[in-house]
Parts: structure tokens; sequence; C-alpha cells
């Protein structure tokens, strides 16, 4: 049994851009378990862009570091030794693990643990399609935007984390989903392998007229991941009763600061009889179990791909986030930390 | 048994305001009934400002009206004549009659006829606290907008017909209702007879100080009938899972034109996991029974008070119009045609 862990911790906060020299890489002791508690062998830990916010103490949900602490971040690990009931050695978990090689758990809410029980595709999904990632496309789409067979889907975002899987999702059900994204590549994309019957490139201009040529009847549900223009855009071409999902607003932030702008076409929810809705996905945790069974059924069915980018070692782990911040991960950015 | 019929007709178009010489009294001949109609003695009408839009054809949702064609109105009657067995002789019924003495319908969803159940509360309250009007505060609180027992209402145009039930319905709920209305008479109303604890003059100038004053820990609820500039001043003050009720947008409407504005606080949707909803009142009509109980037991408890303005005889139809369009008006405007 291991003794030792590796760990990443805060070394200074950024100023503008995340640097490798942000971090430190430490080695300490394993201590020994209390009542109620479990530790687990990270497998695989992922990156994401929040986690510059998580250095200066700017989201509010995680709690504060001090420098000096272990960075904050998602990991999908093996339980190994367990001193709560609940939480068995050899179960395959995902939740907060920190950037480390052994996290320790408890049976809490802060850690947002949760068992990964499909089979059908490598653990490390449990960071991305299998796991919160997945879980946001399918219950956004399913029970917050509540996509019926027929129904016209636009999403934004829709070559994103959330987005490429919102497609394959939709058309799963019957929908006819039309995305938007920056760039001819991933416009190809969408169309070729991820569903979408229609893409719509944003860098080529205002959306808006793509939007009208693809919804001549209206949106009945628009999945938006980005905010601000482009969800006005969509507003204007909204189909009687349609939902809005408010799912992510990436576009009203500059350098991580919040530059919302107004929305000139909202009136239309009032004059469409629409609803538009936000969600916080850890709060429909009760229905992750039932998302992860479609999700699993669909990939093992060849109904729903995905991309993962794996670097190998916990060493990388500073590289893997600043390969995100530059656009240069191709699928889901992870690190494989053991297995 | 009556033969003759007295119908007021479209007599002109309006040019600006409603004038009584836009329609003309006639006298006809009632007509044999075909099977599947019925025949309901007129009681009551109501007048609504959305019917010089009728006058103009400019509701989408109404028949046109030719000139000569019999106004358009909803009334409470009593069926005195029936080839419908679902219709029966004697019972009292409120639709779409239109601005005449004897009416004719059929089963059909354009007359959106609905049985008055209740036997606590005069007749013509089915045009008001129980009919449309009530069903839509009841059913736009509750069914819309999830009210629950300690939630922080807030409510826009709070004087008129919806917004003097919904502080009440709420009062009785458990939830704490705070109302924004136009000058110190009708702010005054709010609070002693309408169940309002704080009531906020939206002629005093900018509503958001009384708004933040009245909401330290934000807004659950906001029951919005006016929309524009009040409606962005509630959303920047929304409690994490707010609903916000769209009911009216009487504010965006200048000479019966839309002119929309933007909203700068939209976005305060995303941030506070919020919900933003509009609903078509006749969509709900499966609840309508439900809300129609409960409002009459409230009345008959005592708490839940109305207001209605009756003037006497078919002949001053044209006359309670122009006394709502000049805010004459207390409470309720309808005319007494029979009974």
């Amino acid at each position: 049994m291991a003794t030792r862990n590796l760990q990443w911790v805060l070394a200074s906060r950024p100023e503008g851009a995340v640097k490798e020299s942000d971090f430190r890489l430490v080695e300490s002791e394993l201590r020994p378990l209390e009542q109620g508690e479990f530790r687990i062998e990270v497998l695989f830990l992922g990156v994401a862009a929040v986690m510059r916010n998580y250095m200066l103490n700017a989201e509010k949900f995680e709690r504060p570091l001090a420098i000096g602490d272990v960075m904050h971040g998602r990991g999908v690990g093996r339980i190994v030794e367990s001193r709560n009931a609940e939480w068995r050695v050899g179960e395959i978990v995902h939740g907060k693990m920190g950037w480390q090689q052994y996290a320790i758990a408890d049976g809490s809410a802060y850690f947002l643990m949760f068992k990964v029980r499909q089979r059908v595709a490598p653990v490390s999904t449990a960071l991305g399609v299998l796991g919160l990632t997945g879980f946001t496309s399918y219950l956004g789409l399913v029970d917050v935007g509540a996509v019926r067979a027929g129904d016209r889907v636009l999403v934004s975002g829709a070559a994103g984390g959330v987005g490429s899987n919102v497609g394959q999702i939709a058309r799963n059900l019957g929908a006819d989903p039309v995305g938007i994204a920056g760039g001819a590549e991933k416009c190809a994309l969408l169309v070729s392998r991820l569903g979408y019957r229609v893409a719509i490139d944003y860098r080529a201009g205002d959306v808006s007229p793509g939007i009208a040529a693809a919804f001549p009847d209206g949106i009945d549900v628009f999945f938006d991941n980005v905010g601000g223009e482009i969800l006005d855009a969509g507003l204007a071409q909204l189909r009687r009763h349609a939902r809005i999902v408010l799912c992510g607003a990436i576009s009203q932030y500059v350098n991580g600061v919040e530059r919302p702008r107004p929305l000139h076409n909202a009136y239309a929810i009032f004059k469409k009889m629409a609803r538009m809705e936000a969600f916080f996905i850890y709060e429909l945790s009760a229905h992750f179990e039932r998302a992860e069974a479609q999700l699993a059924a669909w990939i093992a069915e060849g109904r729903l791909i995905y991309q993962e980018d794996i670097l190998d070692g916990i060493q990388r782990m500073p590289e893997a986030l600043l390969r995100l911040f530059a656009g240069r991960n191709v699928g889901k950015q992870l690190v494989r930390v053991a297995g």
C-alpha cells in the first residue's frame, strides 16, 4: 500500500494568464483515515476554465484556496481504503479530488462524490460524457428543456463539452438539432459527426440570418451555452411555447469578469408564451443515475460519440490546464494519474 | 320566450381614441338554433382595453370584425334554450357572447365557454375574480410561479384586475407580497385592503430603491403585469431559484403598438438559476375548476375581496368601455344586461 502522495499546490495567484510556475509539485506522507472517511486512488483528473477563478478565489461555490493548498479539481478514482460503510473499497467514484494522487473524502455533500455504475466505457468518461458534462447535456435538454420528438432545437457552443453531446442526444430523441460554433472546421464536425442537421458559424458574421433560415417555423428548444448576442439572436426566432435552457454564458465574461449585455429580444418570451430557465447541475443529482444509464446505453449502441485528449502523468497537470486555455485540446482535456 | 335581440355592432374603426359613435345599437330577430347549439340570455358583459384592438382587427387570437358585426366581448349568462346535451337549460356559463342580449354558442373551443359552479358570489364575478381574471391570478401564481409559504413575492400592476387578487392570494397562501402601483391612493389601497405588506409607487420615481428595501434577501416570485423598466428593476433583485411570471406587458405598448425595450438585468436569470415564464390562461383550462373552488372558498371566508363597477342596461356598453379607457372605473367594469 502506498504511503506517499504527490500533490500540486497553488504557488502564486495568476496575474493575467495562468503560468506553470503558479503551481508547485510537492510530495507528502499519506495520513491515516478518520472514522467516516475513505481514500481514493486518483485515476484521471480533468481541467476546466473555472480553475483560474479557483486560483483567484473568485468562485463562491468553492472553498477558498490559500497559497500552498492543493489545487481544486474533479477526478475519477478507485476507493482503496475506507472507514465508511457506504463507500466500499474497489468502487469507482467521481467527485472533488484535487490535483493529487490520493484523495480523502467522506460522505458529505462537499465532495460531490458519485459512484460510477456503467461498465460500457472507460472510467475516464466519468469526467466527461458519463459525468457532469454528460449529465448537464442530458438533463438540461430533457428535464429542463422538456425536449420532445420532432422539436426543433438550437444549440450554441455546439462544439464544446456540453454542446457536442446535446446535438447527438437531441438526434437520438427524435428532435432536430442545429448548432452554432466558431470556425469552418468545428462547423463541419457538427454536421459530420455530432448529429447536427445544420451548423451556423458565428465567426462568419451575424448568426441571425442563419438561425432564421434554419428555423422557418421557429425554435422549440434553445440550449444556450454562451449568452449575450447569440442568446439574443435565438430569442428573435422562438416558436410558441419555446423553452430556453440557460446552461452557460461564456460570452458574458471578459477576462473572468462578468460583462452582461442587455437582451433586446427578451420580449419574445412573453409574446411566445415561452420559458427561460437556468439550472445548477448538482441540484439534479437525484437524476444522475438515470442520465448515466441512458448515455451509457447510447454509447454502447454507437449512437453517442465522445472525444478525450489525455496527457500521461500527474506531472503534466499545469500543462493540461494551459492547453485548455490555449484551445489546443481536441475533446475533453484529461490527465491520466494512474491505471 | 323572447324573439328579439338588441346588439351593438361596429359602426366605424377608431382613429385614435374610441368614441361612442364607433358603435351602433341594432335590433334583430332571434334565429332558430341548429343541432349542437344553445342560446344564452346574457346577464352581464365585461369590457377590456383589448377591445380597441378587436375594433382594429389587431388581435390575431380573435375573429376579424367587419363593419356591422356584433362587437366581441365576454359575458356571463343563463342557457335558455339548447340543442346540445352537454349544455343544459338553466346552467350559468361564461364565455364569448358578444355585445348583445342573446348569444348563440356551441360546444366548440371558439366560444371558450365555461360553466359557473360556485354559488357563494354573484354570477357577475364570473367576469372577474371567479372568471379568467381570477384564474389568471391564481394559476399564474400557484401553477406557473410555484409559490410556497414564506416566499417573498413582488407584484407589478398590483392594483389592477389581476394584481388586486394576486396580493391577497399570496397572503392567503402564507407568502409575503409587495406591490407596485401608480399613485398614493392605489398604494394605500394595496396595504389597507389588498393584502400587500408594502406598496411601491412607480409614479414617485425609480422603483429600484423601493424594491431593494422591500426585499433585502431577494425576490422568490415576481408576478409581472407590466414588463419593461419595472420588470427589469425586479430582475436586479432576484433570489436564487426565483420564478418570474410574465402575465402582462402593458408598459410595452404605446397607443396599442408594441415598443419593447431591452432588458438590462436578464443575466440575473442565469446567475440566480431562475425561471422566467409566460402563459396563456386558456391553455390552463383543465385547472379552472380547481381555481374557482379555491377562490370561491376564500370569498366565502371573507379572505378575498373584489370590487365591481356595474352600469345598468345594455345601452350603456360604449359608455362602459369609455369609462375604462378614461380610468374612471373602480374595480371591474361591467354592464348588467339582464337579471
